[in-house]
Parts: structure tokens; sequence; C-alpha cells
């Protein structure tokens, strides 16, 4: 994949975490992705959704495996803004996504390159290929805004 | 709690475990309770529903904060037959709650006292109090005669 795609679809992704904070929601975006299309979008809502496991990824997996009509999505990619938390990397795993690309590290919540550091452990089902720091400083600029206005 | 009472709630997710195989998807089932009540359900269906994320937990803690119009189930109770993965140990994390009540150990695939045993991780956001083993021999023994007979 070329840079500019990469920056195509992190845009996609962007743009549905500026929507999550519109609405007063951790801004946090998501796409699944098939052969180029984009099947799948989420923007993080647990809140207006009273839904704990409402993240970016679980509602972009959820959409794009219903347009599917398959439980696993072998051969996609997901996009998202900020490194996926345990829930969501283990929604990742059990969906067989192909390949994981995203945008800021997530130190404290963050269960790929951080904390378990899920595709590492030897009892994982599956691990998709993964790409980290794509468009990281927008991502994390926009939570460091949202926070920053929160306090 | 009493043993009988243990033996009861465990008995209700027996009941989703047992709804599940006869989907003919893994027999799984949980409930969320909140002050002795059942406020949530879920018999595990990824296959049928389409949804890599339908595992019993979610399904169950899903349905219950929907019923508290919170994201939060602080003070309430998952039961669950099976040790949960690290998406619904996630959830689980996620969604605040008190007491995890499980019945079979999963050394393969999961999350709380194998593989990455995510709420011993120094990052996890919180964690419950856990009690294993509850009516553990039905639990397994619903999934060895669901894999059997899939041989």
């Amino acid at each position: 994949m070329s840079l500019s795609n990469a920056r195509k679809m992190m845009e996609e992704a962007l743009a549905l975490a500026r929507q999550a904070a519109q609405s007063g929601e951790v801004p946090v975006g998501a796409i699944v992705v098939r052969d180029g299309q984009i099947i799948g979008r989420g923007a993080n809502r647990p809140l207006e959704s009273h839904d704990p496991t409402a993240h970016a990824e679980i509602i972009a997996l959820r959409q794009a495996a219903a347009a599917m009509g398959n439980d696993r999505l072998t051969g996609c990619e997901l996009w998202v803004t900020l490194e996926p938390c345990a829930m969501c990397a283990g929604a990742i795993a059990h969906a067989r996504i192909a390949r994981l690309y995203y945008g800021a590290d997530d130190p404290k919540g963050g269960a790929v390159t951080h904390g378990p550091r899920l595709f590492d452990q030897p009892t994982v089902h599956h691990r998709p290929e993964i790409y980290a720091g794509i468009a990281a400083d927008e991502a994390a600029a926009l939570l460091k805004a949202f926070f920053a206005e929160r306090r």
C-alpha cells in the first residue's frame, strides 16, 4: 500500500474520531476495509449508546461482519486511530482480521504493543500483521484536545 | 452468597449454554445479576448472528447496560459457564463488573487464570472479585459433548 493510500484510509478513521468527540465521546474512529472498500465504520460511543462494548473497533467489526454475512472477516483490514484495548484486540483476533493499522500508541489502555501485548501471547488464536504510528500525531492531538477541554 | 444460591445462578447460565448448543454454537451461557435479579442474558451465537463479538458475556453485558441506561454496571455480577476470553474480560473491566463467577477453566482461550491473565496486568482499569470453578463439571461436560459430536 502506498503512503498516500494509507493516509487516505486513516483520514476516514480520523473523521469518525472527530464525530465521536462532537458527541462528547472519547475521540476514536475505526474502519474495516475489504479489497479497498470500506465495509464497516465505527465512532466510539459507549456513553451515548449505554454499551460498555461500543468502542469504534467493535462497532466497525460488527457492521462489517453483518455486511459479509460471516463472523470471520478473513482478508480484511482494520484501521483505527488509537492502539486497541484488550477487548478490541480480542475481537480483532476472533474476526481473523488480516492487517491491523493503528495511529496513536496507548500506553495506559493499549493491549497490542503495551500492557498484555495480546497478539504476542502464546495462546492467541490469530495474529494480524500490525502497522503502528499511521497519522499518529493527528490521532493523539484529537485525544489531547478532548481531555484538555474536560479538565 | 450461599452455595445453593450460587448453584441456582449458574444453572441459569447453563440453561443458556444448552440453548447455544441447540443452535449449533459452542455452548457457553452468561447472565448479569443486580441485587439478585437477572438483568442480562446471553447465549453464545457468533455464527448465527454473523458477529465475531457475540460471545455470551458480551450479549449479557450489552443487554444489562441497555436495561440500566448506563455503560457501567457498577455493583453487578457476571455469571458465565466458561472462563472469559480476552475480549470478554476486557468488556467486563470496561463495564466495571463487581464480581465475576465462572464455571470451567479454558486453558486454550481463557484470559483470566490462563494466557494473558488480564485482571493481573498492571494496566488493567478495573479488577472484579473472581470466583472460579462453579458447576465447572457440567459446563465442561456440555463443551465436551458438543465438540465430540462434531468430530
